[in-house]
């Protein structure tokens, strides 16, 4: 069960040097979770493969057994019911990770240590920072589709996170939206260069006909 | 609509000294918008006159027509209904203000792009950071009276922010305000003075009858 | 009423070196405050014996209080219902505060002239970040037991803060708090040298009986 | 200053047959107050001029200054910070506004005794319903425009309350208002005209052409 | 794209039989929508297969589609971004609802008019009352699976609301959930008549061995 | 550990007698918890000694011991974490609470089956009504002091719980606040009797003074 596919690790890599906010654009307007799930810090950036696990609220049994059988590589996503009261992760299980290869978190329940996470290195994004110890009780299949933030991750699909966020992509439509980022970054250069050469938002965006559709007079 | 009154640049300079909360206080405890509101980085500031704009939530058009109306040291502000799961704004747009000398943005609602916001050193304050990309749809007349953060702010008025979030400041009041908010930092720094000279906090803020007339005893 | 017992100082110091976290575990799982009471900047530490006072929302009258009755390495604890829209202390206080010794502040309301507290390096750690002032009105008897963060604090018992939030140890438990803190920072030592020589965390956290007792296929 | 100019009580009376939703849009969608002030009960309802006041929170003094200010039929309406821990207002105070022919209580802030308020037949519509007490301590203008769930409203506009929650109309725009809202209850009859002999909700609502423009093939 | 497969209806009606919590517990603890998402008015029940929609916050353009389109016995199940401060449906549509059969709406936006709603007898689940108005704006392909209330609601499974809130059931899973659901009811009917036998709540659910296994003594 | 000394049941009945807002004023203001938990009918209404419990997060297992261990006239009051997503109590163990006569309930996490509680008439107040299933995982000792609502609750101390939300009272001093409430209570229905003989709020209250010392002039 919890060897399903993982994508190319070369196409996890090319991801990764679009931003979050471009690949949600890119695929369309999908797959951006919830804003609650930022990183501990803003300098965190991560890219890999979903390892997915659901724990109930204050229990981190599950986040150990996700540890304990991800690939070098994956990132441990963590469905935790969004209850902010809880510090499941801490630089005890992150060195854990880092022993391992594992290449980061995101769980929508807290995390804590974070002094020590910001100096390991390891991203990590959570809904909350809370200091309150966890219990290690109840199991859950690991490995299975998880909803998290709002949106659907299955084992093997590939989580993105950055500074302003997460967002997920699926793996059957990982090269596609490569493209369509890459395509979408040159074309924001244009703007700019655009902007910079003295054009108006308008203009550029080629709103005006929108504007004067809805009564706006146009510049 | 969109040729407003603006302040005198001198006074608006003159104001970006004093703090957002010395103004609150100077002008009365009056101004401050919700606390929601805060920077992307701490260390961004602003003050300028507001181009004031309202949106749809998870609705950029008329960000992008204040943009393109501004003129060089406006803050362009937008009310959009304090939604938090949209990233309205981004580092293409802030180039776009950048290239127009725009003073900064103040939203109730996301942005995104924050690593680029941080390098390009735009100071933008909204209610949430979100990768969620927005239509461009709905239009309404620009430079209007909005409310925002619990606050109108009127085309022309000077929103003031800091670390500490964001205030506004009446177009007419503004020479006032500034006065009362040196006062105030005088008064302040005599206080500072006083406690560093060992005077009680009790006995500097003069609080001692106050107290004596509640019943509590005074040191 | 303000000359409460406070713990010897050369304990509190011990405590201080152990995080809220690992302190909140070793006295099993108890005293933790909510997770929204966070310092001003995630570098900012404190511990020291708490000096209460309860605060009506928007008024500070009382924290003005318990600045002037407090002893040096005293923290400062506001219960003030938990009412965000409040700046109830800033730089002018801070250095009031500095001036008198005191280690710092936990409030579960506002703060503001935070960029100032930054600078003039006092721990403080509140509800929120807020611009607007407060009245002086309300008093109530200092230095009794007060509920704050879903926890009771009395007056001499000992509050450790860090970049995760806050914890609280009685006075009475606090040599036997620091004891279980330095066992279990040497265990959880052994745990990351367990997991760096390649052990896995199931087999190092003893769970395997466990998730086998619950029916999940152990490694 | 509390004998500002009232609206004609015929027109008052006039609105009120129309509820706040529909008036919401007669006006173009303005006027409405946040969601979360609502009616104790579902089945109060209240039309009347504001008598407006500001309180601090957790302070009730000037609503008791409202109470024996106000005139017959006007509403009460009270910002207070959006503090929901407050019971502002209760059964003795409820008694004095019938006692004066008070025609109700809007507030952002919470009420209690509201088995009592049930039975006594006044409408009140709160933020929340909180037993706490409140304190008297706090004097700002009566009668000033105040700021309540996100809309402004001045003494003498008018309020209409129903089980959806609090429309403010402008007293100077009152007529024109009633005069709309009629016009949209017959529209909406007609509408309902339609449904009921079988016409669909795009045919009636003149969707299609929005609909094919954009690309959605009509039924 | 809206003719997908609706389950038998004599199922749905026997599904209608249960409770939605007992249906949420005889799938296995699955499918319930966050607690946010409730009746309009207690007595509302609804059972019906989704007609799945998309809208914009604050736009009620596909809800129009949705009613246009569906069938007699449907359930509309509207995801508009957990806005809570739009009014996207009342009793304009209600009626439209009436007129087709459909047999109610749940959703995660607001709805308004809801003195009418109880009266015309239609369930309306809704995350909260508004009167704020909608645009129609915004299209998106409709009868597409959607994630509402933190659970994935595909055209064709059956949504089942009561006092306590929705639960959705796959369509392939109906039968097999009506069989559980049935087998529930009769083993907490046992248990019932147990506890008025004068049985303990330990004794009747066989919790003794689980306490006495962690170490707590039993009766 | 379990059989803790309950009050006089005398006593209880008469405490019963008066509302839990005026409870809570005649005791200090002291007392009342978190307006979040309130009951699931507006009509309920309960009074009894505490029987306490801890649970953790969606999980019950320690609200059966409760169950099992109390005694008629006990109210239940379990603290969980204030988790709003967790079913924790339905009509089955509503049951077992009638069989055995306990009095009520009170928790700050969710209840479910709320129509069938309704017709039971047993009284139940929570922080939220949920669909969702609990585990019976987490041990914890009974019948100790709980945080819940911001309040230190002690076995044996008397909640007393009506349609504005729940208040405590410490066991030692129910004789004097029974007092304190029918005193209140004779003041109150004096007041009324002077507003219904057209006395102004401001005369009965003995506000003028205060008013006038803070510049505002009185009527």
């Amino acid at each position: 069960m919890t060897d399903f596919t993982r994508p190319e690790p070369g196409l996890v890599e090319e991801l990764g040097r679009y931003s979050a906010a471009t690949i949600h654009e890119a695929q369309g307007r999908r797959g951006a979770l919830t804003s609650s799930i930022k990183p501990v810090d803003h300098r965190m950036s991560l890219c890999g493969p979903a390892f997915t696990v659901r724990c109930a609220p204050r229990d981190n049994l599950m986040l150990q057994v996700a540890i304990s059988r991800a690939r070098p590589g994956d990132v441990i996503v963590v469905s935790a019911g969004e209850y902010a009261e809880a510090g499941s992760f801490g630089d005890v299980l992150a060195n854990a990770c880092l022993a391992k290869g594992i290449a980061g978190l995101v769980t929508d329940t807290g995390v804590r240590d974070t002094a020590e996470l910001r100096k390991l290195g390891l991203p990590v994004f959570s809904h909350s920072v809370s200091i309150k110890g966890t219990v290690k009780e109840t199991v859950s299949p690991p490995a299975e589709p998880v909803l998290i933030g709002g949106e659907l991750v299955r084992p093997g699909d590939v989580v993105r996170g950055d500074a302003d966020g997460v967002v997920v992509v699926r793996q059957e439509e990982l090269a596609d939206v490569i493209e369509a980022s890459r395509a979408r970054e040159v074309a924001e250069a244009g703007y700019i260069a655009a902007y910079r050469a003295g054009k108006s938002v308008i203009e550029v965006s080629g709103l005006a006909p929108v504007l004067a559709a809805k009564g706006l007079a146009v510049d």
